[in-house]
């Protein structure tokens, strides 16, 4: 197993990783009034997944959440919403540059009142980027440790270009030798605060790249490390979209049957079992007991049940699978199987308490 | 009005503009054995919402669709099934550049049987890019009779980043200096056509832009286009999730709601129409002699009818609102209302035949 980036770091009392999360954005190219940091995503604001990205890890000591001077009370109450722990909120500037150096000075500065403990290496990461992984963020780290930076990267997806004056192509660039540079990067926390105090009101103002500025007012050569696929920010509309599916996907991975030791009842119970397992998890329970009588009362009951749990972000339907006839067996549980792949995988939550039927 | 894009061009026997695209890609980035011009979002295959979107405009006289050769067939039935007119296929090489020049060379040689008359304007289009509009479309072609190539560009949403052979970064481009190149382009036939005359086998194997090679081999400086945000290219799985849910809005946008003339009846229908007309359009019609008796017949019954209709991309749902009092009325209304929402947006077409309860 290889070290755990905050674990070569023994010195006592110094946090050896904290994460800056810029999240000031405005989301204009969103086409929304809701900055995309805050659009809900199956019910959940897409910050507070990529604020749990990075609680997961326990390296990583701190976590400050930068945000425009609106916004801080609504992120507030994300974290107290969620119970995110170690997250600190900081006031933005106006612009990405800004923000980050906004979101570095509360370990430097004394004038802030919570003060934290200087990191030996930070991280920064957007916090529209929700689906980071343990695995990346301790690459950067690690290199940011040997190479003073250390930054994610992707290939190219659209060939770029330059233009003219007059509007038309001056050059293209050849693909293969560029790449995007992604979200998470890592700095030694001392080289990035030094490039920010260096930088003009210009580069605070019109520039993006942390790699950048290191390289700028630090000669630091960042290393550069290939991420993977998850790491795109949600930009536009159709992004929002792909990260409620890909929440989705991630919610529904598992089934659990659970069928009573009457035997008929047994034995749809594990022809379900054999008919899901092709497609997902699935537990099977049998248990003895489980009886059921389908009434209009029993309806009404299943829907304030529903209603219920759901405040727990527990979605509840009612499946009836209904034979007469063992021939027909297999085709009813068919239904049943695909009925409950279609509930879990667009867990819509106004079907709740409803009876469909196999 | 603006002339349309094949108005200008009256000479008798010239098919003013035709589009290639290339759907000749592996999907690799996908992470799936599909080839994602053929994964099938709501059903249908990517590339025929593209060809659909090439078929609409009145002025594109030939569409060819280049593809592998072991994708010919698959095409040739997505052809046959969605009715698309006025395509060609043709088989692909085995790159890029490759592919389109074949798809070119089907207007320009005598060897192939099904030649085509050469257009004065041929638009380039990737098959993974469906939701492109006759607007962005209409644009290039016009500055590609006046420029000899244009093509739609897009702003940078990450910055771009040379490495040094060491892996660290050499430098970042000024973000502001840069587009992305996106597709459609357009070319006077004449041109791209000589450009790729003229390439050599290292341009064919490699390269992916055509505009450059219409620069370097036709001294053509394309007329760049800025594009909307909906010109992106099908490449990562996200992007399929996206792509479904764009087209599950823009299917699901109006909704019709029938009652009968019977007072009780009516009063749900209006208050129905006024719950659901803030969120969608609706249509309310009042009709005479409708009714229902809901029993374990009637529930068998709509469900067959479900799946007979569904053949023609029907989704039947059923809904039973049901009140006793007239005082939870508007609440049964607005639950209705809500499932209807959720029916409509997720298009589920599992749980079509389902009779549920508001």
């Amino acid at each position: 197993m290889e070290p755990s980036p905050g674990s070569r770091d023994a010195r006592p009392g110094v946090a050896p990783v904290a994460a800056v999360l810029p999240a000031g954005g405005s989301g204009e190219r969103l086409g929304g009034a809701t900055p995309k940091q805050f659009c809900a995503v199956q019910g959940r604001p897409l910050v507070s997944y990529t604020v749990r990205a990075m609680e997961r890890i326990s390296w990583i000591a701190d976590i400050i959440v930068v945000v425009s001077p609106e916004n801080i009370e609504i992120m507030k109450s994300i974290i107290e919403r969620y119970g995110h722990k170690r997250v600190t909120i900081v006031k933005g500037g106006i612009t990405r540059h800004r923000s980050i150096f906004n979101g570095l000075k509360v370990f430097a500065e004394n004038e802030f009142s919570n003060h934290l403990q200087k990191p030996e290496v930070v991280i920064i990461h957007d916090a529209v980027r929700p689906f980071v992984e343990e695995d990346i963020l301790s690459k950067v780290v690690m290199a940011a440790k040997e190479h003073g930076a250390a930054g994610a990267i992707r290939p190219l997806v659209s060939t770029v270009i330059a233009s003219a004056a007059d509007g038309c192509l001056d050059h293209s660039l050849e693909r293969a030798r560029y790449r995007a540079s992604e979200m998470p990067q890592a700095f030694l926390f001392d080289i990035i605060y030094e490039a920010y105090q260096q930088c003009t009101d210009y580069d605070l103002d019109y520039g993006t790249e942390c790699l950048h500025l290191a390289l700028k007012y630090c000669k630091t050569n960042a290393k550069l490390v290939e991420g993977t696929a998850d790491l795109w920010k949600v930009t536009y509309k159709r992004d929002l979209y792909a990260a409620e599916s890909i929440i989705k996907d991630n919610l529904s991975q598992q089934v659990c049957v659970i069928t009573d030791v009457n035997e008929a009842v047994a034995q749809v119970g594990f022809l379900l079992h054999e008919c899901l397992k092709s497609q997902i998890k699935v537990h099977l329970d049998i248990s003895e007991n489980i009886s059921f009588s389908i009434g209009m009362e029993e309806l009404t009951r299943i829907k304030k049940f529903a209603r219920e749990v759901k405040k727990k972000n527990i979605l509840v339907y009612g499946l009836l699978i209904q034979y007469k006839d063992n021939l027909l067996l297999q085709e009813t549980v068919n239904s049943a199987a695909a009925l409950i792949m279609a509930l879990i995988k667009d867990r819509n939550p106004e079907l709740i308490g409803q009876l469909l039927v196999a």
